[in-house]
Parts: C-alpha cells; sequence; structure tokens
C-alpha cells in the first residue's frame, strides 16, 4: 500500500466514510486509493466552498467528521469561508489538502503556496505530514481532533500520498464519551442565582439547543421565571412542536441591545458574552448592560444537555416538571390569494413544513419571519449560517441532505448570498438529493441596504446602487438552476408557490423554487 | 472627510479610477465614500474571485492597478485563487480588504479572522492601516508597490475607514520610469554566447513578449539561429500576423523535458529555470538537460523589451534586420461541415478572430490546437492561467473588457474550470461588456483523466468516474449563462458554430456559445 491507501484506510477504520472533494493532479494518487475502496462515498462538489460546506452540513446533521479532498493552496483557499463557518459551528471535519511532493516545493512551481499560513486561520489543528510512513499516525490525529468539535487540516504532500506504507493500523483517539460537567459548586451556584430574585437569561448555545436540553432548560425557566435565550446563529436546533420555544439574540444591533437591556444576570451555558457581530460608530461592542452580572457556566466544551440536566436536578426540578413546550401543531392559516411577499413565503413554508424536516437557513433579511412561526410548526431541526461568511446555504443542504437521506431538506435561501456558492446545486442533482431550495429573490444585497441607510443616510447615489443592488440584470433562478440539473420553478403569486412547494415536497430529487417575491 | 474618502481621493489621485468589489457591513463606509465619488468606476463582482479575477484581467491590459473590495477574512478568502493567479503573472492590483473595527477583534465576533496570515502567501505586500490618518500614506504605499507588479493587500478597519482624516495629497511612489537593463557586461557575455557555436534557446518572460519584444529576439534568432521559446503560461503575449511566432514550453513533464532535451544553452530573459508543474515519481522536477548551461540574463523585475533591444544591438543587429515575423494571414480554411470537435472548433475560432481581439485562454486541453492556428491569425493578445488556479478565464475576460471597451474579448473556456466563477457572466451582463465566450463541453475534468491514467494504469473504477467526470448530469451552459443574464446558444455543428460565432462577433453586449465537442 502507499501512503494514499493507507490514508483512506485509517479513514474508514475510524468511521469515516465520506469524503467530499474536487481534486487536482497532486491528489491523483488519492484518487487512485479512493478507487480502491468502494466503501466509500466519494461526493464530488465543481467549486471548493461546495466541498467545505458540505461537510459542515454533513458533521452537524450526523455529529461526525466527513473528509474533504482539496487540490493545493488555491483549492483551499476557495473552501475557506465556508470552513470559518463550520470553525465557528465546532463542525468537526477532516479537512485533507494535497500538496506537490515536498521536494518539488523549493523550485517554486506556479502552483505553489504556503498552505499552511492559509490553513491556520479556519482550522483548530494543522499538520503537514512527513513521509508515507506518518499518514496513518496523522489521519488518526486529524480524526481525533476533528472529533473535539474542530476543523483539522492534514495536508498531504504527494510524494508521502504515492510513497510505500509500511500497513498499520490506527486508531484515532476516541471523543471523551461524557465531556465534562463543569464542577458541581459552579453548578449549585447558577442554581443559587437562579432564585435570588434577579431578572434572569439564561443563554444556550449549541449542544444546548437539542430536544433535550431545550425540556432541561424550559422546566428551569417555567420553575424559576428566568428566560431562556439562544445566540443570534446557532448551528442546528431542534424546534417545531414538542419542543420548547426558545428567542434568539436579534441580529441589529439596537435591537440586540434592547432585548438585553433589562437583564440583571445573564447565565451563558455554551455561548461566550454576546458581542456585536459588527462595530458601529459610537455603540457598545458588548451587547449586556454595564451592571448586568455575567455567570459563565459552560463553554462549549461541556456538555451542554447534560449541565442543563444538572442544573435543573440541583433546583430540585422532577423530570416530568412543566417544560413550556408546544402541544399542538399551530401552522399559520394558509394566506389569502395573491402577490406573493416574504411574509406569506414564509407562512407557506411554515404550514407545509414536512415532520422531521432539516431546514437550511441562509435567508439573510427574507427569513425573519418564519422563524416564530415555525415554532408551532411540524418539528424539525433549524441550522443556520455561523460565521457570518455567505454562500454556506446551498453547499450545508447538499451535506445535510447526503448525511440524513431519510429527511427531507427545506433549504431557505436569500439570493446575493446564493451566487456565492450556486455551483452546490450541481451536486444536489449529481445526487439526487431531497432537497427543496427557497430563494428569496429580492435581487439586492437587501442587509446591506440597510446598513448603508445607517452610515450615510439619504438616497444612495449611482456607485452605492451599483454596489448594492442586484436587479440589473436580475438573476433568472430557475434557468441558473435547470442548467445545473435541478428542476426550478417560479412563483410570484401565494397560490402558485404554495402549488409548487407542495409538489416540490412530495417529489423526488433536488427541486428549486425561486419565490419573486413583492419588494 | 474620514478615512474612507481618504482612500478613494488617493486613488483617484494617482490613477486608479477603477473598482472591482463585493462589499459587506464592515465596508459601508467605503461604500459611502465611493459613493461620493463619481469618477470611480465600480463594478460588482457577485462572488470575491470574480472581482480579483477581474483586477487580474485588468492589470494585465491597462498595466496599472485596479482597486478591489473585499470584507473581512472570508470574503479575501474567495478571492485568493484568483490573486494567486494574478501574483504570479506579476499584475499590479491594490487589494483592499475591510476589517471590523480595530477595538472589535479583541471580542472575537464571528466574521473575525486572521485576515494577514490569509493574505501574505498571496501578495507581496501586505499592511494593516492603523489610523484615520495613516490611510492616505498607506493608499499611496499600496499604489507605489503595486506599481512594481505587485499584489498589494491593504487592510483597512472600519474605525480607519469612518474616523474623521486629516485632508492630505499623497503621490504613490512612481514604478521607475526604466525599470533596469542588466548591467552591460551581462549583456555582452549574452551576446558572446549567441555566437558560441552552441544549440542556443532563448526563453522569453512576460515583457519580453510585446510585438516589440518579440521582433527584437526575431533579429536575434533569425542572425544567430537560436531558437526562442515562451514560458507555458504567460500573462500575455502579442501573437498573430505581424507579430514574431513563439512556441511555448509544453505542459505535460515528458514532452517539457523533450523539448529541452537537445539545448545545450538557455538564456533566460524573464522566466525562472524552468521547472516542472507538478512533480512525478521517478521524474526530474528541473526540465532542462543536467549539462545545459543556464544563463540568467534577466529577471522579471528587468525591463525585458529594451533587454532584448540591447542584446540585439550587442550583436550588432540593425532595426531593420529581418525577425521572421508573419507577414501575411494565414488562417485555416474552414473546416468542413459535421460534427463539431476542439480541432474543427479552434479552426473556426482562429478563422474569425476579429483584429485586435484579446483572446483570454483557459481552454486547458481543449485549446491545444487553437494556439499554433492563431499565430497566422489576426493580430491579437493572448492571455493564459498563470498559476495554475483554475476558474480564471471568466473573470480576466470580465476584466480585460472593462479595461479595453474598444477591443473585442474571446474567452476560450474549459467547462470544469468555468465553474469555479461562473458568476462572473453576470458581470459581463451588468456592465455589457463584448466579451464572446466559447465553452468547450467536455464534461469531464480532462487533464486528469490524463494524469489520472500515468498514475493508476487500467479504467477508473466508480469512484474514479465519480470524482473526474462531470457528465452526470451534464452542465447546460445555455440555460446557466441565460440566467445570468447573457445571451446563449449551443453548437453540435461546425456550421452552426461558425455561424453563431460570427453572428456573436458582430453583436454587442456578452454571448456564451457552448461547443457541445464530439468526444
Amino acid at each position: 500500500m502507499n501512503g494514499a491507501d493507507s490514508l483512506c484506510t485509517t479513514l474508514l477504520d475510524n468511521g469515516v466514510d465520506v469524503c467530499f472533494a474536487n481534486p487536482g493532479t497532486s491528489e491523483m494518487h488519492f484518487v487512485a486509493a479512493l478507487d480502491r475502496q468502494p466503501r466509500m462515498r466519494c461526493v464530488l462538489g465543481v467549486f471548493e466552498g461546495v466541498v467545505t460546506g458540505a461537510a459542515d452540513g454533513y458533521a452537524r446533521m450526523t455529529g461526525k467528521p466527513a473528509a474533504t479532498l482539496l487540490h493545493t493552496g488555491p483549492g483551499l483557499a476557495n473552501g475557506l469561508a465556508n470552513l470559518h463557518n463550520a470553525r465557528r459551528a465546532r463542525s468537526p471535519i477532516v479537512n485533507v489538502v494535497g500538496d506537490h511532493a515536498s521536494y518539488h516545493l523549493a523550485l517554486d512551481a506556479p502552483l505553489t503556496s504556503d498552505i499552511d499560513s492559509l490553513a491556520r486561520p479556519m482550522s483548530h489543528w494543522v499538520r503537514r505530514t512527513a513521509s508515507p510512513d506518518t499518514v496513518a499516525r496523522d489521519t488518526a490525529d486529524a480524526i481525533g481532533a476533528a472529533r473535539h468539535g474542530h476543523v483539522a487540516t492534514l495536508i498531504l504532500p504527494a510524494d508521502s500520498a504515492w510513497g510505500d506504507a509500511k500497513p498499520r493500523e490506527r486508531k484515532a483517539t476516541a471523543p471523551a464519551a461524557h465531556p465534562g460537567l463543569p464542577a458541581p459548586a459552579e453548578i449549585t451556584r447558577a442554581a443559587k442565582a437562579l432564585r435570588n430574585g434577579l431578572k434572569t437569561t439564561l443563554m444556550l448555545g449549541f449542544g444546548a439547543l437539542t430536544e433535550a436540553g431545550l425540556a432541561s432548560a424550559g422546566r428551569i425557566a417555567q420553575a424559576t421565571g428566568a428566560r431562556l435565550l439562544a445566540a443570534t446563529s446557532n448551528p442546528r436546533m431542534a424546534r417545531g412542536v414538542g419542543r420548547v420555544p426558545i428567542e434568539r439574540l436579534p441580529y441589529p444591533v439596537d435591537a440586540a441591545i434592547a432585548k438585553l437591556s433589562e437583564v440583571e444576570q445573564l447565565i451563558l451555558v455554551g455561548p461566550s458574552d454576546p458581542v456585536g457581530f459588527f462595530a458601529y460608530p459610537g455603540k457598545p461592542g458588548r451587547l449586556a448592560p454595564e451592571d448586568c452580572d455575567v455567570m459563565a457556566l459552560a463553554t462549549a466544551d461541556h456538555a451542554l444537555e447534560d449541565t442543563l440536566h444538572a442544573l435543573a436536578e440541583a433546583l430540585g426540578l422532577r423530570a416530568d416538571a412543566p417544560t413550556g413546550a408546544t402541544t399542538a401543531l399551530q401552522v399559520p392559516p394558509m394566506p389569502g390569494a395573491g402577490r406573493l411577499t416574504v411574509q406569506t413565503a414564509n407562512a407557506v413554508v411554515a404550514r407545509l413544513l414536512p415532520d422531521n424536516a432539516i431546514v437550511v437557513d441562509e435567508s439573510v433579511t427574507s427569513g425573519a419571519s418564519f422563524f416564530p412561526l415555525a415554532q408551532g410548526a411540524a418539528p424539525h431541526d433549524h441550522l443556520q449560517l455561523t460565521g457570518g461568511a455567505i454562500g454556506l446555504g446551498l453547499p450545508m443542504a447538499t451535506g445535510a441532505a447526503v448525511a440524513a437521506p431519510e429527511r427531507r431538506v427545506v433549504s431557505l435561501q436569500a439570493d446575493g448570498s446564493g451566487l456565492y456558492t450556486v455551483q452546490a446545486l450541481w451536486t444536489q442533482a449529481r445526487e439526487r438529493l431531497n432537497v427543496v431550495t427557497v430563494v428569496y429573490a429580492n435581487h439586492a444585497y437587501n442587509i446591506l441596504r440597510g446598513e448603508m441607510a445607517q452610515v450615510g443616510g439619504g438616497e444612495p447615489g449611482e456607485n452605492a446602487r451599483r454596489l448594492l443592488m442586484l436587479d440589473e440584470p436580475r438573476v433568472d433562478w430557475v434557468s441558473v438552476a435547470r442548467g445545473f440539473g435541478v428542476q426550478a420553478e417560479r412563483a410570484d403569486t401565494v397560490e402558485r408557490f404554495a402549488d409548487i412547494l407542495a409538489a416540490a415536497l412530495a417529489g423526488n430529487g433536488p427541486f428549486l423554487i425561486e419565490a419573486d417575491i413583492a419588494a
């Protein structure tokens, strides 16, 4: 066997059996090794941002890493924006980047670049394998690192791939079976704080936002009067009927500050002390009031579901104490006929959401009204853009569908953001994935129009219009999607949107609906 | 004025009047400043690889930098692959990357990343501006750096953009009016070497491949028997009737070695000692024979056109000595009717090439037969992928068309490579650019199929097929292009291809032809 075989075998031996890939010449021995391993599912992306975003979606739905295969520095660079999102989501990924043969680097051939420097900002773990015989150990270490919710980048020089390797079995470090709880004294302290009479908000992060985690949090809230709050963006939340409702911290900085303005005590179970997504002149970066007590009970490295369970027990709450979970479907009425708007489109989606759907939400400004409506909809998982690097939605939906073929993926996509990685549609067609994409076509960087109004005031002039508007020409999403092999239709009325969405959800394979929404 | 105004003013005062942009929230003050400067032409790309690739194409055609506007680390990351190509082409670019306000970085908001680490591998020059008052100086320095053929990355924290700046005029360092020649003794030594009877190849790089540079080189070759050779990939070459023909070093390593095998003396005017694009087991990295004398007469930093002129003078050649330039159009006959192939498609393009066209060539395997045919075609500039990071073609064609609106751009595009930055078509439609794109639709990563055959031998199995073939589903380029607002047609016969191409070249605005080529 060669180093590439050793890599594939080690991946498979440790349960990593999906590889999202966009290979090049320096990875041909890796491709040949994959070809000898039919157990590995290889999923091609025709742009690297699709590859890394799909690996993120896969990780969020399975909790385990997929491998990627990227081609040298520029290939990695194209995948970095979605690795940034994955890093912020703590998604496990074994990110394999091929490089020139080690002895070739000194010649500075055209594709040579400093891959290590490129990898570090978006990876928790970076290693360059030194020889074919170290590939197994390095791969196992990368898997072990990924299992802690890390992006682990393994750089594979071509000569480490093609050189002979001694066969060896390598077990990756197992993730701690029970990642730690906070110290008991901390839990006791938090329980006491919840009874101290201050206006308290319990802020939950990824890992706490499961059905069980929310149930524990709900019992605590019902018993103590604490409010529950999630971060603005979360990798995955259990939502819909039967789950405990939870608000999110608003994105606009003024609304976020207002939301926290009356909080006297903030108990953090996962997230950091909340900060503004961006800075604005004269506005604070930290969002909680200056005099608010902030207690970091648990960080993202803790077992958050168990932490909430322990906290409920410390408060003496019984397992059958009321949680505040919704108990009956509360879908909005089907909106009246007429011109489609973002509000009516979101109401239709919430109403028609299939049971146990995966909602991938990169709707940016358009999806605002979906989130509250969806709490009364069928149970579902809600996945968001975590790192602010737009262009995750279509790839993440792709990876989520690979991870959970028995579930329906509903991908809510802003049009401006969707353009960054539109090539994901091809992979959805290639793999015949059950993804229904709704593109909210407002033909503008609408969020930036809002930000621009804050900055400059007045009407945007010619140059601002040229930088913020996408209406000249309007992208014909139906034509683009069909070009990539995905069925597609446009809807500009409520009735047509509802009909098409119902049909798409009943069918097989990917479908895209351009929601032509009135401004 | 604020820092952003200071940036815009300094750019304009130094002749930088085009800004390729994909802005985000942290750049809103920059957008507002651009809005106050109607002299600045703002060109939106809906993906950052379009922005940086267009800036490269613009630089190659004008010799001067455009500015870019990218949004934080992920936005820069999306633009890095084409900055890599620009760096290899020595294209001047003032690459402006917005970042959070400096005091906001410590809060580690979701979009925070180490922009400096990301920028360095693909930039010659990186600076983070420290305050509104240093913006003018930093911008002038960036322009000065860019003028030396550098990618100059200026990181602009939001508070440096929005803070008050004292108005000040800043002149960028002018590029040396006459970048240096090699020392006279070196030129004399090279002239002597050209008369020493060894089998000599004169290898020319960017700057030497102009009409005048090639004429000097042609005189030298005619007089001394030296052969002329260009690198495999060149930023820009003057070609067609009236220009001196020059071969390129072949891309496949065996062919490249064979091409150089009988060379006894290699005189380099611009390029480095030639090396393989990739390493292969058991094959050398350096391509020239071990015992070949290599003389580095001039590097890319020298004035190469002048160097060749001085070398011709040192050889005592008169200005009217024969150059070997082609003197009459030698367009191939119009191929017979029937199924379109790469060969017939290339013959049609060469035959119909408009006078003074700009040929942007990312045809990869499909364009091989175009290059020799085009020598007898109408005079044109030929622009290539220089750094091996595919996905440059459509953006570079976009930037070249912005730079030279009076010329026709013919963009020869492999289908696999074209998918990386397909969003460039939208900018072509937005700006109504005269770009005719020919997509060679072979529905495969054909170059990798060749590399795979070298590596593994035998028929590719299921996984290799899934990673190298793009035929399931086939991308419908006509539908994709129309979706982005670009007129498009498909051709699968010679007649239809010729008709459509002729009509497209006679029309206005962008047009895409999917050349459905027989395998």
